[in-house]
C-alpha cells in the first residue's frame, strides 16, 4: 500500500515555524540550516510518527520503519559516508526534541553506527584509536542504559575497576586497548543481563533508538513534567537523527553551550562555558572544569568570531535571547541546536524590556516572552543568597505555597498567636484544621508533617500568600512534650527553623530571609500589560491586611471577601457556634446581636483599605461543620454559655450532622431558613459603609454577594431581604449609598438557570472551586485518594482544581454567561474560585467574555500578565 | 387611567374552554348558562385578578374593586334585585373555583348581602322569619370563620347554649325569635374579637370576601394538596359570585349533589343524595340523613327527570361523568355545578372502558381520563373492606410505600428473617439502614418511629413494591425487652399489626388483606397506552422476584439492576468489607473470588426471568460508607478473617472515611481504581448471560452500565477493561454473545460532555436521583432538614426528588440528549431514577426524545399510561 502521509522530514525540508511537527530542536535544526549556519545535517522523524507509535500499540509501523531508513539513505548521500560502512562510515546521534523542551525525557546517544567492524576501520581513518574505543564503549553505555534500561552504575563500575587495574585515575589516562578491551567488558555483560549479543547492526541500533525516544515520552518523569507545566499528553515527541561531528578529535576540537544573554541576570552579552577535547556529555558530569566562552575568543579568535556572529544571527532571528550549543571538531564550528533560553524571572523582565528597548520587538510580543507563572517567584520573600548556600536541609516536602520564612516553631496555633508579638513564628503541625485559622494568619510560614498540595494547610496558605511547606512526612511532632524530631535533630518550641516554599526543603535554625521588590522592569512590564488586557483584576481578601496587599499587587477591586473566614476568630467562635446551635429565632439572634459590631467592624476596615474601589463581600457559606464543636469541652462550654444541658446540646450538635455537609444547609440556604443571619450581614455591609463613607466623604460601593444560588426563586427571595434590610438602614443615615447585590454561580443548575438568576442578579461570580466539585461530583477533601490514579491513567489530563476544566465545566460557564446576558446585557461576569488566579485558565475565562477574575493577592501581578497574554491571543471583537 | 384588562366575566361572557381564567367552576357555570340550563346568575372575578393580587402586596386593586362593582350593577339587574336593597335585596354566594378542584381553599360564604335591615324585608316578604335569621346567622358564621378567621367552635358553641337554654336538641327546633338572638350574640362575640362591628355593609361583606378567597389560595392547607397534586402555586384561583338560590325555604325546597355514573364503580346510573329544607352545608354535615337521589324520582318525579335530563345532557356534553350540585327552589330545579367527577381507580378503569365501547369518546380521550398516578392503588395488597371498617387505629406515620400489610411483629432484620419462614411478618424498627436490607425483602410491610418520605426504609420500600408507614413518632421500641409501646399498649415480638402503607395507619393485630388484580378493563387500557405511547418503560429490578413482578406487570425489559443490592446480603458483606479494606491488589482479588460465584448465580436469576428481553447491569456504585464495618465487633471479626490485627484495620477503615462520601470514591472511580472490581463483575455478567444462553437455547443480551462517569476518557478506559475482559470469557466459550456497553448520566459534567462520552457509550441512562442532587449541590441525606422550609417559603415548588426539575436539571438532559445525538445518531437514551415512575417527569422524557424509561416494577403501569398521556399530549414527529 502506498504510503501517503509523510512522517519524516530533511534538516533542509523544514523550517522553525514546524515546531508542532518537527518538535522545538528539529523545526530549528532546520531554520539554522535555512540560515546557511554550519549545521551537521540530518533527518527529523516528525510528532505525528509518535502518535501513530502510541496508536498502533507502542510499535513503529513498517512504511514509518521504510520511511526512516529511506531518508537515511539521502543522509548518506548528503554526507558522502554510510551507516555501517566499512570504508567511510557515518556515525549518528539521536535526540529527542518535543515541541516544548521537555527535560523528562530521554536526551540524548551518540556515535550510533559503531561497532566493531566500523571501529577498525575509524581506528584506521583517523589514526586515533583511542578516540574511536572511546566513542564506542560511550555508544554501549548510552543505548545499554537509555535503551536498554541496563543500570548505568554497572558500565562505570566496570570503568572503575579498569581503571584500578591500570591504576590510572583519570579515563583519558587509559590507552586504546584498555578501551577497547572496555568494550568486551560491557558487550558480555549486555549478553549477560539480555540474552542477547549487543546489537551490532547499525540500523538496529537506529530503530531501537528511535523507539526508545518515542518510549520515553510517556515515562513517568516526563508525564510528571507534562502536568506541572501544562503539556499535553497528545503532543507527542519527534526524533532528531543527525550525522556526528566531533569535539573530542584532540585539542582543535571541543564543545559548549552558551547564552546570548545571561540567563540569571539577563544582562547583554555572551554567556556560556565549552570544554576543549571533549563530548557533550563531559560538560555536563563536571569532572573537568569548563572554560567561559570569553577563554575562547583568546583561544580560538576565530571561531569565537564566527560563534559570536551566529549568535547575534540567531538572536536577531528569533527576536529572543537564544541557548545555544556546538562543536568544534578539527577547528571547525558546527551548530548543534539553538532555543530560546530559560531564564530567571527577573531576567526575563529584563530581556523583555530590553528587547523592547532595543527595538527587536513591540511591548505585546515582549509580554508573551514572560511566562506568567514565574512572576510568582519575585512576589513573596526569599532566602538570602549566600546564607542559603551555607544552609543544609534536614528533610524536605512539598512546596505548598511559594516564599521562605523563618521563625520559632510552635506547634499549635494558640502558641504560635501568643509568640508572635515577640518576633516571627513558624507554625508547625501535623496538619491544620479551620480552627487554626489565626495562629496561621500570624505566622511566617506553615510546616506540616501530612497532607498535600490540596490539604487545608496549603490552600489556605496560598490565599494568604503565607510560605508553605505540607506534607514533610520525616517530621515527627509530640505535641506535649513539646519537641520535634527531624532527621535524628530534636527541636524544641521556640527554637528556629526555616522553610522554603519554592522547593519544599527544611532547615534547622535561621536562614534570613529578604523582601519581594516591585519595581523597575517588573512595573514597566506590568504597565504594558494593564494596557492592552480586557480582564480587570480583582483580589480575593478577607482582611485589611490583605486588600492592602492585593492594591500593592495592582488589584483593581475586591473580587470575593469571605465573611466565614472573620468567623473562625477564637474570640467569636462561640457566638457563631451559638448561632448554629440555636433552637429558637430569639437565641439565634441574640448570638448575632454579638457578631454584628465584629463583622462591621471588619468591613469598615476592609472599605477603608480599598477606598474607592468596589468590594464584593459574600454572605455566609460554610458547610456547618466547620464551625461545630466536636469535643465534648468544647460542647460543654457553649452549653453553659447559653444555659443549656450538655446533653440537650451535644443532642442539637449530633443533629446537625450531614452525611455530604459540602451539599448541605450552608451558603443561601443559611438566610433562607434564617432570614436574621442575612439580616445582621446586610446590616453590618452597610452600616460600615456608611461610616467610611461618613468619615472619608469618599463613595464606597458595596456589592452583596450571595453563595449557592441554585434558583431565581432563590436569590429573588434573598435580595428583597437584602434590599430591605439595607434601605432601612440607608434610608435612616441620610447617606446616598448605593449597593449591587449579586449572587456566586457555582452549582450547575445556577449555570443553566442563569436567565432566571439574571433577572435578580446584577452580578455573577462564577465559584469555579465548588462548580468544579459539583460538575464532577468530586469531593475536593476526599478526591486526593484517587486523583492521583486518575493522573497516572491519564483519565484526567490535570488535577481540574488546579487547571479550569474548560471542556467540561467551562460549558456550563459559557451557557451561564450567554444565558446571564440574554436577560441583563450588562451584567458584571466574573471568577473568584483559585482557577481566577491560574494563567491557562484565565485565558479561558477572558476567551468566554467574562468581565473580571479575582484571585489571592499575591496572584494579582500573574493574573494582569496572563490576561494580558490573553487579550494578545485572542483579541475581542469591541 | 383607563382600566384596559379585563378582570370580571358575567356567566353569560364565559364559556367551558375558559378554566385557565375563570377557573373550572366558573368555567362550567358559564358553559350551563350558554347550554340554557337553569343556573342562577353571577359572575366571576379572573384568576388573573388574584395574581394582581398577590403583586399588589395582597391587596385588591382599586381598579379591580370598580370592575367587580360594575357587574355587581349588571347583576343587579339581570335578577332585577340590588344587593343591600331594603325593597327587593339580592343575596349572593361567594365561592372560590381555581382551575383544578383544590379542596385546600376556602369553598363558599352564602347568603352574603344580609344585615338586619335586609333580613327584616326578608322576613317580611317571605313570611318565614325562621329561614331568614337562620341564613342570617350561618352567614355572620360562615364569614367570621373564613373571612376573618374566627375560630367556628365558638359559635357552634353559643348554638349549643341556645339549645340547651330552650331545651331542644336538634337546630331546627329553634323558632325565628331564638335565631334572631342568636344573631345578636353572634355579633357581640364578632365586636368582642374583632373591635369593630359586624359589616353590615353589604359591599364591604362582598369586597372582603373576594379578598379571603384570594388569600386562601395561599394557605397551608392549599399549598400542600397543590404540591401533591402538581398545582402550581402561579396559577391562582377564580372567584365566583352567585345570585343565591334556597333549598331551605320550606318542604318543596331542598338541596343536592349526584354523580352521573357510580363513582366508586363505575357502574352506568345516577348516584348522588339530597336533603329537603336544607343549604349544601346541611348535606355535608351528616346530621340529618340524606335521601337517594332515587328516592326524588319517587317523591318529586317532575324535578327528578328535568334533572336527569340535564344530567345526560351535561355528560354527553363533557364525555365524561360529571359531578353536579343543585338546588331546588319552591320546586324549581337550580344547576350550582357540574364537574368532571372524582373517582376511584377502578372506577376510572371502567368509566373510561365504557366511554369508549358507547362510542362517547376516542381511546385516547379515554386514557387521559385516567390520572396515572391512581392506579397505584390498583397494584398492591388492599385491607379486605369489611375487616377494615371493624379495626381501629392506634397510631398513625407517614404513607411511605402503599399498599396494606399484615404480620407478625420483629424488631431486627435478623429476627424478621428467621421468622419470615413461619408466615408474614412486619419489621418494626427506630429505622433502617442498609444491612437490614434482606430482612425487609422478606417482609410484607416495614414500619419505622422515625424518618421521612425519603428515609432509607420508605425509598428501599418503595422500590421494592413493600408496604411502609414511616416516622410514626408513637411507637416506643424496646429491642432488648422485646416490646414495643403505642398509645399505650404493649406489643410484644411475634404479636401481629397491621399498616396501611395508603392511609399511614397503624393497627394492632391482624387485618385480612387481599391482592391486587390485574385483569378486564385495567388490562383493556394498559393495551390501549401501549398502543399510542413511543418511550418503551423498562423497570429497576435487582433480584429475580422484583424482575418477575416487572414482567407481571408489562415491563420491556431491566432498565437498572444495581449489583450493590446484591452485596448487602449478610453472607456477602464480609467478602465485600475485605474487598473494600484489601490493602492490596492480591488481598483484593481473593475477596473477589470469594464474591464471583455469588454475583454470576444472581445475574443468571435475572436473565432466566427476563428471557429475550434486555437487562441492563449497573456495576457497583455505592458511596463506600454504606459498606464499611463501624462496629469494633464487626471490625475485629473482619480483621480476624483476614488474617489482621485489629488496629490495623480500624486505621484502614478510618482512612477511608469521608468528608462527603456521596462525592467520594464510588462509581467508575472503582474499577478505574481497582481495575478487578470490574473485571470480576465483567466476568460474572457474562458467563451468566453464556449460561443462560447454553440451558435455554435463546439470545440473552446484557448490557453493562458504567455509573458516575464524568468524561469520555473515564468510559474509553473502562470500555476497554470491560470488553477486553467479556471478549476473553466469550471467544472461551464458544457461544455468540452480543453485549453492550453504555453509562449513566448523572453527574452536570458527563450531560456536558455527552458528545465526547457517546464516543465510547451505545447508550445513556440519565440517573435523575444524582444528577439532581449533583446540579443542585443538593444532599439527599441532609436536604430533609431545609427542604420543607424551601416549600413552605416557595423557593422550590415540589421537592425536586420527587417530581424531576424540568426548568433546571431538565437542560441538561436536554444538552445531554442533544450532543450524545450529535455523535451517535442512535444512541439509545433513557432515565432510571426514581423519577422514572413520575407521571409529571415522563411527560417531559417523552418531550426530551428521550428512548425510554425505568422504573420500580410497581410503577410500570403508572409509567405505561404517563408515557401514552405524553404521547397524546405532546405527539412525536416521526
Amino acid at each position: 500500500m502506498a504510503n501517503t502521509k509523510k512522517y519524516v522530514y530533511l534538516f533542509s525540508e523544514g523550517n522553525g515555524s514546524m515546531r508542532e511537527l518537527l518538535g522545538g530542536k528539529g523545526a530549528n535544526l532546520a531554520e539554522m540550516t535555512n540560515l546557511g549556519m554550519p549545521v551537521p545535517q540530518g533527518f527529523t522523524v516528525s510528532t505525528e510518527a509518535c502518535t501513530r507509535y502510541y496508536d498502533d500499540g507502542r510499535a513503529i509501523a513498517p512504511d514509518i520503519q521504510e520511511e526512516i531508513l529511506s531518508y537515511l539513505t539521502k543522509l548518506e548521500e548528503i554526507t558522502g559516508k554510510k551507516l555501517g560502512d566499512t570504508s567511510n562510515p557515518l556515525l549518528v546521534s539521536v535526540r529527542s526534541g518535543a515541541r516544548a523542551s521537555m527535560p523528562g525525557m530521554m536526551d540524548t546517544i551518540l556515535n550510533l553506527g559503531i561497532n566493531d567492524e566500523v571501529a577498525e576501520v575509524m581506528a584506521e581513518k583517523t589514526k586515533n584509536p583511542r578516540f574511536v574505543y572511546d566513542a564506542y564503549r560511550r555508544f554501549i553505555q548510552m543505548f545499554s542504559d537509555v535503551v536498554m534500561e541496563l543500570p548505568r552504575d554497572k558500565f562505570e563500575e566496570l570503568l572503575s575497576v579498569m581503571k584500578d587495574d591500570r591504576g590510572v585515575k583519570l579515563d583519558s589516562e587509559l590507552g586504546a586497548g584498555d578501551l577497547k578491551e572496555l568494550v568486551g567488558q560491557f558487550k558480555a555483560y549486555y549478553k549477560e543481563r539480555m540474552g542477547t549479543d549487543f546489537p551490532s547492526d547499525p540500523k538496529v541500533q537506529l530503530m531501537e533508538s528511535v523507539k526508545a525516544v518515542f518510549r520515553s515520552w510517556d515515562n513517568p518523569r516526563a508525564n510528571v513534567y507534562r502536568r506541572m507545566n501544562d503539556i499535553p499528553y497528545s503532543w507527542g515527541t519527534a526524533v532528531n537523527v543527525q550525522s556526528m561531528v566531533f569535539g573530542n578529535m584532540g585539542d582543535d576540537s571541543g564543545t559548549g553551550v552558551a547564552f546570548t544573554r545571561d540567563p540569571a541576570t539577563g544582562e547583554r552579552k555572551l554567556y556560556g562555558e565549552f570544554l576543549m577535547n571533549a563530548q557533550g556529555e563531559d560538560v555536563v558530569a563536571g569532572i573537568r572544569t569548563p572554560q567561559t566562552i570569553d577563554q575562547l575568543k583568546e583561544t580560538n579568535p576565530e571561531v569565537y568570531e564566527q560563534f559570536a556572529d551566529i549568535a547575534n544571527r540567531l538572536e536577531n532571528h528569533y527576536r529572543d535571547m537564544q541557548d545555544m550549543e556546538f562543536t568544534i571538531e578539527h577547528g571547525k564550528l558546527y551548530m548543534l541546536q539553538t532555543r530560546n533560553g530559560k531564564r530567571t524571572a527577573q531576567a526575563a523582565l529584563k530581556i523583555a524590556v530590553a528587547l523592547v528597548n532595543e527595538g527587536m520587538c513591540t511591548k505585546e510580543e515582549a509580554l508573551l516572552k514572560i511566562e506568567p507563572k514565574q512572576l510568582d517567584a519575585l512576589l513573596h520573600p526569599r532566602f538570602d543568597g549566600k546564607a542559603l548556600k551555607a544552609a543544609k536541609p534536614v528533610a524536605s516536602g512539598l512546596p505548598a505555597s511559594p516564599g521562605a520564612a523563618c521563625g520559632a516553631v510552635y506547634f499549635t496555633a494558640e502558641a504560635a498567636k501568643e509568640h508572635s508579638v515577640d518576633g516571627p513564628v513558624l507554625l508547625v503541625r501535623a496538619e491544620t484544621s479551620p480552627e487554626d485559622i489565626e495562629g496561621m494568619s500570624v505566622s511566617q510560614g506553615i510546616l506540616t508533617a501530612r497532607g498535600g498540595r490540596t490539604s487545608h494547610a496549603a490552600v489556605v496558605a496560598r490565599g494568604m500568600g503565607t510560605c508553605c511547606v505540607a506534607g514533610c512526612s520525616a517530621l515527627h511532632i509530640d505535641e506535649k512534650a513539646g519537641t520535634l524530631t527531624v532527621a535524628g535533630n530534636v527541636v524544641r518550641e521556640g527554637d528556629f527553623m526555616s522553610i522554603d516554599g519554592v522547593t519544599g526543603n527544611v532547615y534547622i535554625g535561621k536562614i534570613p530571609t529578604v523582601e519581594a521588590e516591585v519595581a523597575g522592569e517588573f512595573a514597566t512590564v506590568m504597565e504594558w500589560a494593564d494596557e492592552v488586557r480586557d480582564l480587570t483584576v480583582r483580589a480575593n481578601a478577607d482582611n485589611p491586611k490583605d486588600a492592602a496587599t492585593a492594591l500593592k499587587f495592582g488589584a483593581q477591586g475586591i473580587g470575593l471577601c469571605r465573611t466565614e473566614h472573620m468567623f473562625f476568630d477564637p474570640e467569636r467562635i462561640p457566638a457563631v457556634r451559638e448561632m448554629i446551635v440555636s433552637q429558637t429565632e430569639e437565641q439565634r439572634r441574640k448570638a448575632l446581636s454579638k457578631l454584628l459590631p465584629m463583622q462591621r467592624g471588619d468591613f469598615e476596615g476592609i472599605f477603608k483599605a480599598m477606598l474607592g474601589k468596589p468590594v464584593t463581600i459574600r454572605l455566609l457559606d460554610p458547610p456547618l461543620h466547620e464551625f461545630l464543636p466536636t469535643e465534648d469541652e468544647d460542647i460543654r462550654a457553649l452549653a453553659e454559655d447559653m444555659g443549656l444541658t450538655f446533653e440537650s446540646l451535644r443532642h442539637t450538635v449530633h443533629e446537625l450532622h450531614e452525611v455530604n455537609p459540602m451539599m448541605g444547609l450552608r451558603g443561601c440556604r443559611l438566610p433562607i431558613c434564617y432570614p436574621e443571619i442575612g439580616e445582621m450581614q446586610t446590616q453590618a455591609i452597610i452600616e460600615a459603609a456608611i461610616n467610611v463613607m461618613k468619615e472619608s466623604g469618599q463613595e464606597v460601593v458595596p456589592e452583596i454577594m450571595v453563595p449557592l444560588v441554585s434558583s431565581g426563586a432563590e436569590i429573588r427571595y434573598l435580595r428583597k431581604l437584602i434590599t430591605t434590610t439595607a434601605d432601612s438602614v440607608i434610608s435612616k443615615s441620610g447617606v446616598n449609598l448605593r449597593y449591587k447585590v449579586g449572587t456566586m454561580i457555582e452549582l450547575p443548575r445556577a449555570a443553566v438557570s442563569a436567565d432566571r438568576i439574571a433577572q435578580e442578579a446584577e452580578f455573577f461570580s462564577f465559584g469555579t472551586n465548588d462548580l468544579t466539585q459539583m460538575s464532577y461530583g468530586l469531593s475536593r477533601d476526599d478526591s486526593g485518594k484517587f486523583l492521583p490514579t486518575y493522573l497516572d491513567r491519564k483519565i484526567y489530563e490535570s488535577d481540574p482544581f488546579e487547571k479550569f476544566d474548560i471542556l467540561g465545566t467551562g460549558r456550563l460557564v459559557e451557557y451561564a454567561a450567554k444565558l446571564g446576558r440574554s436577560t441583563r446585557p450588562d451584567i458584571h461576569l466574573g471568577v473568584c474560585g483559585e482557577h481566577g488566579g491560574d494563567p491557562s485558565s484565565i485565558e479561558f475565562f477572558h476567551q468566554a467574555g467574562l468581565d473580571y477574575v479575582s484571585c489571592s493577592p499575591f496572584r494579582v501581578p500573574i493574573a494582569r500578565l496572563a490576561a494580558a497574554h490573553a487579550a494578545i491571543k485572542y483579541p475581542r471583537k469591541k
